[in-house]
């Protein structure tokens, strides 16, 4: 199921795409609920539930709603640093990675980006507001976590798996490195678009055939298969849940492949107009334009 | 007022501690908001409702309640790393900081905590879970945020400011170090006691004057002025705001003085049976075991 988060003239709603993108709105079965932090968190009967809804329910056209970042988790959206080699090493030579240890990391290198910085496809990416001119993209595949939990070993992590959405981990390089800890540059208002839609895990047979591609104003920046990642999803899901207690509706950013913009020499950063799409098949398109 | 979060037989609920330690509890007034965060997002209209209801409603006798930590932001917990210079050189002296750059930094050090990492005074800290053996309490004041904003200048700072509680930066060292980034070792589960309560910022005249004191088994660890930050509230505030969406309820933990489990030669970390305290005055003691 492709799961939404929508606005229409009556307020903003959950529900799910169809293949011609017209979408069943949730709210009209009163028993589910009405965020989709607290859908995810109904796990499988909220799920059979919306199934048996979709099949009678009555769309509305694609035409009369606006997609929202599909979730805005309760507790986390956390992002990993540093996840394919090839990027690994961009990062490393351009400068910009002030608590860098080492190239490859030994183990993920995890931090965590504001909820408030969280905006929807489609919506503007504010990087006229960061004085510092080094706003960059970095498309993403991201996991969303159904059955919370702690210290789960990799063997039982896609029990944990709800399904898939796409972040842009957008950053503020110069306050990444100001403030060594990545949290404030890439917490920035706006720079976590998230979308179109998360798709369930059984829409997707094998992650990690999939490619995150991410264009800047249709030129191809970054491309990359899931099977590249130096630290995989399940391994991701141990090392976090080791310490932390998982939450349904978290969200994994698993890191980002090469070809960000810091990547080029010279840099190729952000400018207010520049259109951004991130795409992975089976999830759709994440676009959002610079302002 | 000292708002607390608590429970009864018959459940959640939020309230104003009296001298004495009686509560009054906020749902006898349906007016009132059911949860923290969003009391604090209601602003002075709630607390003039609240401070009516505290001069007439009959209190729940302090033996009744078991407090709980006093808020769950909606948004975020952050805190900010290296904030007290005699902190940050035993910090750098220890070999822990895999992300150092120098040991005071140039601008604040902000990471954050998984909300789930969340409890309350009086709740256990699981310090047997932590398979490494190196956990570490960090004691600090806390300021909450009131008005939400974006780019808020040092000097229009305490104007955000809604009040204070108090939070131990429990630290799983070998996490901190091994994942660079800090969120890992500082989310364990439980491993954020806050309270025992949240003072609203008009009982405390002058936050400088403040100190924060940490001990365990009754001895003492920590203890500074919060006149020794090196990055006071209003600079953080400016500097976490001049990206970050700050949104009402967010917690901005401030930083913890010397003293600290690793600071000492042997390290004095954490084990299970220890009880540790942080105290500052005009918010109380935030007091946790160990198990």
């Amino acid at each position: 199921m492709k799961l939404v988060t929508f606005d229409t003239d009556s307020g903003t709603s959950i529900g799910a795409l169809r293949e011609n993108g017209d979408v069943v709105d949730f709210a009209t079965d009163p028993a589910l609920p009405r965020t989709m932090a607290e859908f995810v968190a109904g796990g499988r009967p909220a799920l059979d539930r919306a199934a048996r809804l979709l099949a009678s329910a009555a769309p509305i056209p694609a035409g009369e709603v606006t997609l929202r970042a599909p979730i805005r988790p309760r507790n986390n959206v956390m992002c990993v640093g540093k996840n394919y080699l090839d990027h690994a090493k961009e990062f490393a030579g351009s400068g910009f990675d002030a608590s860098q240890r080492q190239t490859v990391p030994d183990a993920p290198v995890v931090f965590s980006k504001a909820l408030s910085s969280i905006v929807g496809p489609g919506e503007d990416v504010t990087v006229s507001a960061d004085a510092t001119g080094t706003s960059d993209y970095e498309g993403e595949l991201a996991v969303v976590i159904g059955e919370g939990g702690s210290r789960i070993p990799a063997a039982e992590a896609w029990r944990h798996v709800y399904g898939y959405t796409i972040v842009n981990d957008l950053t503020v390089r110069e306050l990444q490195k100001r403030h060594v800890q990545f949290f404030i540059g890439k917490s920035a208002a706006t720079y976590c678009p998230m979308g179109p839609c998360l798709v369930t895990k059984d829409e997707i047979p094998d992650v990690t055939a999939l490619w995150v591609r991410t264009s800047v104003n249709g030129e191809p920046r970054q491309a990359a298969p899931l099977a590249d990642l130096i630290f995989p999803i399940p391994t991701l899901i141990e090392a976090i849940s080791a310490a932390v207690t998982l939450e349904p509706g978290d969200v994994i950013a698993t890191g980002t492949p090469s070809g960000v913009g810091i990547g080029f020499d010279p840099p190729r950063l952000l400018a207010p107009g520049d259109l951004i799409e991130v795409s992975i098949d089976g999830i759709g398109t994440l676009t959002n334009r610079a302002v």
